[in-house]
């Protein structure tokens, strides 16, 4: 079975270089200048200065027309001229997981159109979501997205678009980190 | 927080004692007189015979009616009557698992009613989910169901019910383990 858990290991040196750590909401996250995403299991210790760790796991909220597209034209991470990434970690309040399923669904989708704002930005920024929170993780989702230094516009129009957004709202704790290869 | 994450030990000694084991579909699981459940974390090493672990995660499919509906009326494990208890292992094949959320509800409610058809036997038969897909273990869910002696031949036709529905076809590999205190 292919590695499907990663740990994202904030450190002094590392793959990624980091060029801003902003807190967006709640506690902040220590200072690191570098990023490695390494495959894990979840047995060996942590390590770095912090160390987040998220399993990539089967689509949650998708329906099946959006599923079709997002196959068709979505990207996988490590593109050649994908020199810039960001590393989103984020934490939904203890409402949203109050929340029952077609609850949620709604919120998303909806009132927030979440796939089809992604959509918009596909195939140039490339995203990968790895879950947390059944880890008992400090954040629920970890977002990594990939993009060329050319599509950094695009990328600031997508996350404005989802921050202002209903389901924003039940975000409580949200890291924005940029990085450069 | 409270702890989520169990360990399901297999061994020849332990808290609930092993009545039967079925292997219902697919690869059978070794032999063990007894059963332990208990309180986990994701770093410790496995012990007994084997070891199945699972996490109590949030409701992934529950409609906000339905939501309601079960937290009135189910009860939790550990009553003092309930000394009876089956531990059910299984696996859905890819199949379900390339399913898009959508497509997965429909075969869960519209076509087999898993809900509706657990609800009919609440409060008798207790019922706890515990997700081990995305920990990479063997099965993709583990539920412990307890119940009181008197009420055996309601959980047999509980368990009747769900396994001729179009959900159980997705289902490759289950083990049926029936235990008493």
């Amino acid at each position: 079975m292919t590695n499907t858990i990663f740990d994202f290991i904030g450190d002094s040196s590392g793959e990624w270089e980091v060029t801003s750590i902003t807190t967006i909401k709640g506690e902040y996250l220590k200072p690191v200048t570098h990023i490695s995403k390494v495959p894990s299991n979840l047995v060996q210790s942590k390590s770095g200065i912090w160390t987040l760790r998220g399993i990539v796991s089967n689509l949650r909220y998708t329906e099946k027309e959006e599923k079709l597209k997002l196959t068709a034209i979505q990207e996988d991470l490590g593109r050649e001229n994908a020199t810039y990434a960001a590393f989103i970690p984020i934490r939904k309040s203890e409402d949203w997981w109050n929340l029952a399923q077609d609850e949620r669904r709604k919120i998303m989708e909806n009132q927030s159109q979440h796939t089809q704002t992604g959509m918009k930005y596909l195939p140039a920024i490339a995203r990968k979501l790895f879950h947390s929170r059944d880890l008992r993780e400090p954040f629920d989702f970890l977002t990594w997205f990939e993009y060329a230094p050319t599509d950094a516009d695009a990328f600031e129009e997508l996350l404005y678009a989802l921050r202002k957004t209903e389901e924003w709202n039940y975000i409580d704790r949200e890291i924005d980190i940029r990085l450069k290869k």
